[in-house]
């Protein structure tokens, strides 16, 4: 603390991302990024960009990422005007927060849910209410309709993988017509249902996704937020007063490149699900409950064992998987979906230390 | 405008980017870019970055760039801690409104400098009085002495390209150690004297770089502040409750590997500077006022030719300079510094319209 800072940043509650091991060949299964690489033409792409000489590296990018935004809009059927990119979704969470989720009334997300959310509520001092999560560690319908105010969650929700059908999340929207419901769909392709279909009826709806997980693009930073054109306009006002150019060249095209190949995307999420399908059969065969998930994560607890001390004898075998010191959900594990062999080892690691 | 907007997004004052042409083979002089490419080692390092298989790309970036911080507080003779990465240094300044330059006490900063600050003044309710220039469009360093509060100013200041020398701004950071004086040195390598070595003396004094033009990467978003560890702290806290991986992947080996090339950035700021002086006398010889410039760009009048006139009829040509539509500035043009046949390409395009 220091006479030169702020009042925010004594107020501030800073995110604590996954631990970045330092160990050689870890088995990394704690920050839910996709075991494949990214598409062939992603490589492509950049090389493209950086030519023979990097030449176009002196030259600022384009602040609106005009051919990105086109490109993503037509994969989803929307307008240009109706997509805003930023520099992951965090960025477009945040900008999310200060223009459309912070008004007199609280803002309403789960109790359980992505950490990030506390904290840009206290980056921008958006007054909130953290609804309890039932008992099964779903999101209770109900505690959201009636005209409550703003409405953020994640769907699946992270960290427990449970997604809402989209009937439930439609209600939700138009039981809050005077305010924005925004639903940060990270984890949306490996089995959930989008809500995107929905942005064309209804002004009050926005939708943030990403590039870092089914893309397999966590290193570049690229995300978006769909909605109505003047909820997107929103978003750029603030963003044009923080950072005219949040995505870089190489970024840009990147993420161009990986919404050209619908094949590579596909054939990666659905051996992610596989995967995890295979690693919840084998989990629940060795006495785990484990929570119905969509996500490209499983999200367990064994009755017998404490998470704290399973998580540090993996982590001791150089496997990581990710812990939260939270009510409710202390004695649980996420664990991310990785290779088949890595799922393997992850499984025959707590094989053993169960036994 | 919409009901779905908070207040924030009413306030805001968005800052306008230079144009970005959209013509074939445009004379782009308006956005201050390098005219030359980046060194050839941050291509090496993008391309070991890839591999052959862009097999990194799926994982996140390190959220805290230890390598890149490493390298450039070496380079500057600081500790990593003293060093501070973001999103280009629009980015760093802004987390530096938010953190360190938000008091009771307006901050203030030049009536004549770069726009974006009233826009993150704006974004973060952060109050300030612009302080006039003198009439030769210096800073009156008078004018921020006396404990006055937080100060932040542009050295060498934009759009005029005047520098302060070292010893006038090692007395403004002396007279105002209960707040902090920050300096933001974009365009401090062509010419001018950096305040970095005055941080380990002052612990109220944050500077803010770029590498977006000595080092030729604006297409790469790679920013710094450099401080002391507890305002590089109040950065980081606000860092984390925004976005903790600012940098992607390829952004981070590209920037580290610049800071190793000096030979290649000591001749790219020479040949800029020999450019600058040589277009300097062709401009004052065809009867335009030149301010003393110390940036890769010239800030000029002439006395019988209306700027905006000038700037429309270069643009005629796909030459793009900037003209800010601003009181006192009005009739300045600012034109980049450009290749040797760039600058030539523009003074004979102006020598025309004159005659």
């Amino acid at each position: 603390m220091s006479r030169y800072w702020s009042d925010l940043v004594q107020r501030l509650m800073p995110y604590m991302p996954g631990e970045q091991p330092a160990s050689a060949h870890p088995i990394k299964l704690n920050t839910n990024e996709n075991p494949y690489p990214p598409s062939p033409l992603v490589l492509a792409a950049i090389a493209r960009e950086l030519g023979s000489a990097g030449e176009t590296l002196r030259r600022y990018p384009d602040p609106l990422a005009r051919r990105l935004r086109a490109t993503v809009a037509a994969y989803h059927g929307l307008k240009p005007e109706q997509v805003f990119v930023g520099n992951g979704s965090d960025e477009v969470l945040a900008h999310t927060f200060a223009s459309l989720l912070k008004h007199e009334r609280p803002l309403r997300f789960p109790d359980i849910t992505y950490s990030f959310y506390r904290s840009y509520a206290r980056l921008y001092n958006v007054r909130y209410r953290a609804i309890p999560l039932a008992g099964d560690l779903s999101i209770r319908m109900d505690d959201y309709l009636g005209d409550v105010g703003s409405v953020l969650f994640a769907n699946p929700n992270a960290p427990t993988g449970r997604a809402l059908p989209l009937a439930d999340i439609e209600r939700i929207v138009a039981g809050n017509m005077s305010s924005v419901v925004a639903i940060d769909e990270a984890y949306v392709d490996f089995g959930a249902q989008s809500a995107v279909p929905l942005i064309d009826h209804y002004p009050n709806l926005v939708v943030v996704q990403t590039t870092s997980k089914a893309r397999s693009l966590a290193g570049m930073r690229v995300g978006f937020a769909f909605g109505h054109v003047s909820l997107i306009e929103a978003l750029n006002r603030v963003k044009d007063s923080f950072n005219s150019y949040p995505l870089d060249r190489l970024a840009q095209v990147a993420a161009q490149a990986a919404y050209a190949d619908h094949h590579h995307y596909r054939m990666t999420c659905e051996r992610v699900i596989a995967s995890r399908e295979r690693m919840k059969r084998a989990l629940q065969s060795q006495g785990f409950d484990v929570v119905p998930s969509t996500a490209n994560f499983l999200f367990v607890r064994h009755a017998s064992h404490d998470a704290a001390m399973l998580v540090a004898r993996l982590k001791d075998q150089s496997i990581f998987v990710r812990h939260f010191k939270q009510p409710r959900i202390d004695q649980h594990l996420r664990i991310t979906i990785g290779t088949e062999e890595e799922c393997d080892a992850v499984v025959a690691a707590l094989r053993e230390l169960l036994a």
